[in-house]
């Protein structure tokens, strides 16, 4: 009867849309933490689709309190059992040092000690000076990922049996690569290739 | 001659695996601001693609000091223009209240006035019985979405030019929403429908 | 040989062009009884197809005398075996009440009480008063549609073995629903959604 | 600014959702006529598509008192101006005499002149002996649809200046005719293709 | 190895190049007997494709000298077991008598004693007055397709183990027939469906 | 109005169905002379499609009584007013002379001097000892091509004014050629080539 | 766990982009000589993908040092185990001889005796004289193919159990064939196709 | 007329088969030399189709005397005005040196003194001693490129007014490159980008 491929099709779409109340997880259990760069597709590079994985995005894809709100909620309450970090190389956040760019800032006429970090939480502030730091400048894409994945691996809000890795994308090929692993790097010269003789 | 259409290639391939050291903004000088949920399609739900915008996600699509640190990025080094918020109804942020949640982390065994709450900057610490707060559980999604345009809006680190505006995803029928704008409360009854007569 | 293939392909032909008078039922022994509202695709929201089924269609998709006569027909006559009803959200008939309809034909000098409500059937008259009854203008399309159900279920002319069940179309999601399951009305609160704590 | 594209598409959904309460017609103004039968696809017979035609659909396709209602709310009330009848070639219509049904029913233990014909308006009677009138069998099928238009024509409810044609769809062939423009008459034998000499 | 696909690639190419000096018949042992008319796409109409069969057409698809010819060198020499005659509705054999057509070309000039009706074979002569008759004008498509298949059942040039039958191609459905079953005088009137009561 | 769409629909169709007695030619006023062989698609070799061409098949694409016939026909009375010949390799008709065929047939039990050529025409007789050369097998296709040609812009039947041409089919390459040019004849050495120095 | 799969997908573009220096062979361990002419699609001639094989191509696809350099590499130490040569018809090296296009070189002002041929290794010099044979045109198609394999097979730098092998692609058909073997050859007359009696 | 049709084609067909004896010379007049590389997909990497170019490879991508008798041959008689190189990284050509290879030869049994280089050419012979050099391995792909491009400048065998320019195509990114410029080396390190402060 029609009737019964109709209920089991309203049931599927109710499961949808209430999974949250319903205790149900996102389909791969899936956390993560990527770069809010324009130049990274994140379900494509990682071969997911709608319906996978919680996406938790910001500048540089780096840990920071957000993150760890984020990743404990999903982790403890979710049911998320793994985190996936994704950097990428020419990422905005190793265009300056946060010095230089807090002092672009003061020249705008903004105090970074005394302005507002988190206008819906006042309670979270910043001892003087550490303004800069805030900023999370980086200096190099394969050290902060493998930082990342430590911190993250280390956090006690976050359960001890989730998986944790971390990846580089290659805004230059579109590819990913395994933090350290630059293959263009070891293809343009006899040298780098290791020839014989 | 093949070479000069070739250069010219080169030279837009170029243009985009440098974007950051050359200044170029994304497509459409656009930051969003988005939940994590993986019943959120981002780009599909603004009708973007890739290279069209920074796209923030956290849980909840809430601002934090890190939508701020983010935000203040682009806007003020990265050639940013406009912000969009999207929050999402059924989200999980609505499923329990944040004493609930940091009773069952206490119950864990978690400490949540000691426990660092972001690995990277120690500096950033919370003061006692703050973090049921630092949760961000809400009750409202039409109105916590009003509630971070607001937000952004009135923020100094974020330049007064940028245009902020704030929409609804309905994870019920997979389409946007104004916040406030219901339609599905309109459309089951002849009171709701303001029958005549 | 070929003309083997082709005498095969012609007698399948045959039985469609000749369905009725050779007694074929519809592929799903099915009758559909359908608001003729132009926002619902009857077929696709069913997921039927050309061939599967008798397809009734009226002003609110409501019990009428022609839909008794014509599922009286289809279930009695042509094998149909299952009936399912579809009303849909911001139907017509909720947009006024009968009395104001029949006012607003009064002042176009129509006299509802002496105009035939049946041209091709002389004999079928309708009370003094009643006219606005008889434009079936509703309130609540939850409600209609499950007594749209009832209706059919009890009706002698119906075999008592047919199967009756009835949904709402949404038109604000495109999608169906269970006559008074509103996903849209679970998701926007905590309090909808049964938050804990 | 995105905003105001997302902003445009969102005033095109709602006029969508509540096309009714906002008093928008159907895209074509247009009210079809249809038989029920699963052989014919409304919408590919007249080169339509959802959102274009309010499609009434019985067994016929036949004028009745519903019809009446469905036409007079649409043309009055909802702005449609044209009405196209479609009756379709080896209809279930002519498969028996209304007599023949009849008695067909009280062999099965049901009374015509005592089962209500309308269980939710009671009110609607036929006299004792019309009940296989009201079952409108017919026996031709260009002739029955000259007929509804002629009937629709002269129907006060219907205002004058709407526009009404019908047609036939031939199962057979799966194309549209004028009534009583038979092509397969026409092609078969010299003489009907009126030979020379 | 790559050289052994490529060598049978070459090998097939070979068979289809070389296919009546190497004894190969046609995919389907099929000669086809059909009309020249635009409107008949013999091969759609068969459901056959390029290889399948030898196809020959003419005006009207009639037994011819040239159609014996053909089909004797194809079911003796070449391997061919099943003929297909294909006729078609409103077919020009079926506009005018042959007589008129005498006449016609008559009055243009032409004496049709004497034209030679095969300037390849001119020891293929007409006996006086058979002009008209060799043109082959019909009357009814249903009996000459009939009759098609009556006069190469019989023709001792094909031998008696061909399978061989016929059909009619209608140009106002674009569909086969079996010759005298027209669906389209089955289904206009409720006496053509035999209507009960 | 819809009903305007659909009636042009309609009269288009109509013009379709009655195309002959309508004195409608076909698109391209074309008639195509062709072999029957299952390795010619004929209308994609000529880039010609449904209605363009009355389209003739015989055993080798040759001028017969039949054809004169068929092409009288179409060029008098239905409009035509080009011819195109297309003869192709490897034909069957190339595979063996009339004189070892007859004999064949001999050894069959036939007797071809008595034998009926057209069972549909008995005044069609051959004179005793010519049936081997009414065989028509033939030795060289590009001059048979070209012979086609020429019997047909010779035959009084045909009216002057028709442009007549004639090409060959490479099975080969399933490619047109112009008779007599073989383009593989010039390509495989330097001196076919016309090789300088 | 999604990194599983990720580290899979990284491992394989690995291997690819690795791949001399991990001793990977081509995928079809498969070396190709063929002409530079830009009417010959290797990859499609022989049916082969990107990754399938080591694609040599100089004017005419003749055997040459560099020939014998690039074979020796990819047999000795790239794992190759098989050799295709394909050569093609109306190759520009069939439309001269050497010495009539050294003649042209010399009236342009190049003295062929005293011009270095290999700008890279003055080492390697022709004899005086020598030019013209060194230009290497030829002049039967099939001939030098078989003349290629024969010459690979005869290389004490290529391995001895190669497997070597020679095609001809026909522009003319844009197909391959065994060298000698030209169905063009067979098809035009019946004495090339070896007709009967 | 329809013949006029198929003779423009069969012209084409014609230039096309018989382009290097009517002078046509390739559709962009280019001439490429690339390597031999199964993961160099030429004609996709220079965005170029059949037809648009001679196409030379060997290993290395290197000039060679071979290259400059077909670049010599397809500047000077065959009308080709440009150059393109195409070196890539990963290249065989750097994963040993000279020396170590002609030693394995050695260790093979065969004598690289005393072996032909050239088994059609016998005139051409290397000096004692220079066969490693011959090889022609190396050891930057950059450099490479540009000193191919060098070397084609300065030959005399080729016109001057030949435009040549080359690339590096990265088998790690699937792009390619100007030789020398590679993006991966600017875009991982905060320094490589030119951090600001």
């Amino acid at each position: 009867m029609l009737y019964q491929q109709i209920d089991m099709e309203l049931a599927e779409r109710e499961a949808w849309a209430l999974r949250r109340q319903k205790g149900i997880p996102n389909n791969r259990r899936l956390f993560v933490l990527a770069c809010m760069d324009e130049r990274l597709p994140v379900e494509e590079a990682l071969g997911i689709r709608l319906g996978d994985a919680h996406v938790y995005r910001n500048a540089g894809g780096l840990v920071t309190d957000d993150v760890i709100r984020s990743a404990m909620l999903t982790t403890n309450f979710f049911g998320t059992k793994e985190i996936i970090v994704v950097n990428h190389t020419e990422c905005g956040m190793m265009t300056a040092t946060g010095e230089f760019l807090t002092n672009a800032l003061r020249e705008k006429g903004i105090d970074p000690d005394s302005v507002a970090i988190d206008p819906a939480l006042p309670e979270l502030k910043l001892p003087p000076g550490v303004f800069p730091k805030w900023i999370r400048m980086f200096s190099d894409v394969d050290e902060i990922c493998l930082k990342q994945v430590e911190l993250l691996r280390n956090c006690p809000l976050i359960p001890a049996d989730v998986q944790i890795h971390g990846y580089v994308w290659e805004v230059e090929s579109m590819r990913l690569r395994r933090p350290g692993v630059r293959l263009a790097e070891k293809v343009n010269t006899a040298k780098a290739m290791g020839a014989k003789g």
